[in-house]
């Protein structure tokens, strides 16, 4: 951080997550009725969805497909010209890209790169923002929508938690490409690293990056919206209880990070999590990365959950051998 | 933001502020037992208090003086090279200085200057962490130190409102000295800024000011910690119920901002807030300022409740003929 | 409670309140979408309404009418021999009595009475549950319905707070016709009583009656329901700004009872409550009655929020020369 | 409930409970500093504490053993009248009988019986209150003493826990001696009782009775005391995290009643929980005992979580063949 042309603020924020679905209607189902993110319009392929207060057209683009997991996961640049800084950066650095798209519904051009797992990224500067029909107007004006209430009703998405081989080897991507800092990790006895946390502001997270058991490629584990309270995951526990949703674990708070949780399985199998931060921000510009041992994780989470198994093996796709 | 150039990511974050009391016994009382901060240390003048999760020495330096109100404003700087540029800015705008300072139990060294109302504000880059008693390490190793349940006990400072004539002015300095942008900002119906809300990262604010009504010069309106939760915030008023400290008006949700607030006098007449802003964050670069016209707040908070009086007059230090 | 055959026991809780309304489309839509009650059924007169964990058919009979206010005020018996003795105790007092109906879709025969204002009780021991489809059947078999998390969505009925000339006088109907015992009282300094508050079981209170400040007869002051939690009523505050409902005051938490309060206004007028009494209960049989003097009431609600002007002038049905 | 003669009125409450530990003053150190009771005074062989709203001198009594468990358990009676004839019920029950004792610093005379396990219970009439020292007593009146905010701070005994080989018989002890009702309770498969929740009042429950796996007698499962929030509980797990204390499972939302709970064993090992039964009670006064089969239970708690082991194994006192 102490180099003038770091390019760490490059990137504003985490855009959208594309996630696939074998099962659509039911998807969109419970991402509208159940989780209580909002419609902001969809074509043939896709919804494109939000949470109300996203200030962004969508944050989750819900795409038919014959399978699970990501699509792409999309970064907005600081600036134009920070977006030309790191395109020249992530061209320099041998990544594999896909050039420039023309965007979609929700943003404009974006180009798009992959990890050597299969993931593929995209990063733009222009960006849409919703237009709101008189129902969905706020009453307080330094809102992005109306607070709608229905369902768990989630603030604004927060991060998005892939799979890899080698942590290590995403790392360095994360660094090179997105400029992305890395804020917590897990240390194996192994000498691997077992999971990375990734900002590229000042929340604590927005993407993370958990060592793949199944021998999966480009894997989802799962994508995170954020409530403004505990206590409204604890509701939305409720909710899910009352809708059939599988419920996998939590609420309960992890060590790492911190964070309230609660992950369920959407109906195509995707994992989805509700998490809550309180006030914890990474302000300290020469933030030490926090290392996990093994020792450390055995404690369980912050107040003794142990992990379930499913949350080591579940990805999606689904891995055939992996899982029953 | 579209300037590569641009300094807005000059300074990291809000550092501390140092506060004036002429009841210093019975102040730091206040701030260590009922509000729930952890004294660092203490010399002839001050005592350096953190919360719990801060991660430096000092956010409150709480000093013995013949009157209230605030000694000057730190910034962190987000490298030595930002703070070299941000000193440049300072000093070819014309702005008062006061040159370097030696730093204190704190920090080090620490560029002063002042704006035209007389509120003095300082940027360094070299920091202290606090030495950690056994018992006040966190069982969970990404805190700054351990969560010690001891009062309000807020998590981190958050933000200082300054009182000041002319807002418009003070923003002018704002931006080209710490180079905050506005976040959101009354528009009166006389054509003057009734307030300004400033950041420096992604929080919604770190800086307020309003329209000083008392004739006051530097004067300060209040400090405020962040709680993670509004039940922290519930929780506290009854504490303070109990320690017979002045409730000024609160809990209560603000229009402006939307944050949870409380607001109380500690002994020496100093407002001090405990505000909670949920899962809210500026994370748009291109942000558009909020304006709030005087017909929106003549709706109040947001849910309704009017402005009490005392809001509108309190500053520290008191001014004579203002205040009965 | 000393007296084996003291009566306090013979009704078991608050049952139902019929509340008018000349608004009654608006209103039911408020109480359904906005509030969060259960539609049980609906009459050519009156929509029939309870609360997710309500375990009646109804609580709130919502009736067309020319004007607003309370109809009248059910109790349901411990058993049928405590009705028949509660029935001989009001016949024995002297108090005007309106005889046995036949009841309604929600329950069997209840025995009316009248207070000396002109509010309306009833009394009964058959009972009707609701007959839930399968999408009303919840996923804990120990919940009277679903959670269905649709708007403010209040657990139960809690209590219904009538205006009287003579707090004394009602007190006195109190004790003699249900039996209730009072837990706190406000004493005013010309020697009146200026409100009461009652219970037949060990909730803090289930009815309350305040001095009449407008020289209505058969006032109603406002229906309460409760939550499980104060977040609950905080994010009802946002539905209710989001809905345009009428905030009147709140949220805050009573001096008296300790209770975390919010209210509305309904469309028709008729003040409505959320509460939350926390894990008060009054569990001592031989509790002592808490006197509030004006003196106490001059330091507000229990946090210091003053008491609004309208909470001390507006009643349904309105009267004219009272309110502008 | 339909008997005008029934009993079931005549217990007001759960009174207080004798816990046994050899670690007496690191458990007083416990249920002072960290659990946050009040010490209302002490003697050679027990401590006598209560929580902050509880009216009585003491709802929990610390007494110094050479092993840890349940001494007695007392409850008081609703009239002297009620108390006698309870006294009159259990001697015609030919149930164990110790006689009366002439009470202890906390309260009056009380007379002893014991179920068939080896469990004493003790009820009696008159009690004491504790004499609040002027920093004690609370800013509003309706408040037993001070909101102290020291440690987990619940705000009153809530209930107790026993084991017992066979739960139908001790249903029939409760039925007879205590004049309880069931509120829920667990059919195993082999035509068993697992456990059964009983009331005397309107709480859901004040002690509950599971089935005993460890061969042992009069054995304790755990003390609960309630909070007013959810929140409580969730920092409460904070503060036994930071303290050491061994958090045993949640905090999570039992199926069974429908309380949050937070199980943690205070340094003797005896079990103890905080509780939070949102708004829930039991105002029907033929309330329809609710049955869990093990169908029912293998869904594990509300969201899920599955039972710990040490939950169908660990008691107090320990039994040595069961407990590695």
């Amino acid at each position: 951080m102490t180099d003038p042309t770091n390019p760490s603020f490059d990137l504003a924020h985490l855009g959208h997550v594309e996630m696939l679905t074998d099962r659509f209607d039911e998807s969109l189902d419970f991402f509208t009725r159940v989780y209580g993110l909002c419609l902001s319009g969809q074509d043939e392929t896709s919804a494109y969805l939000r949470a109300w207060d996203d200030y962004e057209y969508h944050t989750l683009k819900l795409t038919r497909a014959g399978t699970t997991g990501v699509g792409y996961i999309g970064y907005r640049a600081a600036s134009p010209e920070a977006l030309e800084r790191r395109v020249k950066a992530i061209e320099a650095s041998g990544t594999k890209t896909h050039g420039w798209t023309k965007g979609d519904p929700g943003h404009g051009p974006a180009f798009r790169f992959e990890d050597s797992f299969g993931h593929v990224f995209e990063i733009y500067w222009q960006t849409r923002r919703p237009e709101l029909a008189d129902a969905d107007k706020p009453a307080l004006k330094n809102l992005a929508s109306r607070y709608h209430a229905r369902g768990a009703c989630p603030r604004r998405i927060d991060h998005v938690n892939l799979l890899s081989d080698d942590v290590a080897e995403f790392r360095r991507f994360m660094e090179t490409c997105l400029g992305s800092r890395v804020t917590e990790y897990i240390q194996l006895d192994n000498g691997r690293l077992g999971g990375c946390w990734f900002t590229v502001n000042n929340k604590t997270y927005d993407l993370a990056c958990t060592e793949e058991h199944g021998r999966g490629l480009g894997r989802l584990h799962h994508v995170t919206y954020a409530t403004d309270t505990r206590e409204d995951i604890l509701r939305a526990a409720d909710i899910f209880l009352e809708n059939g949703v599988h419920i996998e674990t939590g609420p309960h708070k992890h060590a790492i990070q911190g964070t309230f949780f609660l992950y369920v399985w959407e109906p195509a199998g995707n994992r989805v999590e509700l998490a809550n931060a309180g006030a914890r921000l990474i302000l300290a510009p020469d933030w030490e990365p926090v290392c996990w041992t093994e020792a450390d994780r055995r404690k369980g989470q912050a107040w003794g959950l142990k992990t379930i198994d499913t949350f080591q093996t579940h990805g999606t796709p689904p891995v055939k051998k992996q899982e029953a």
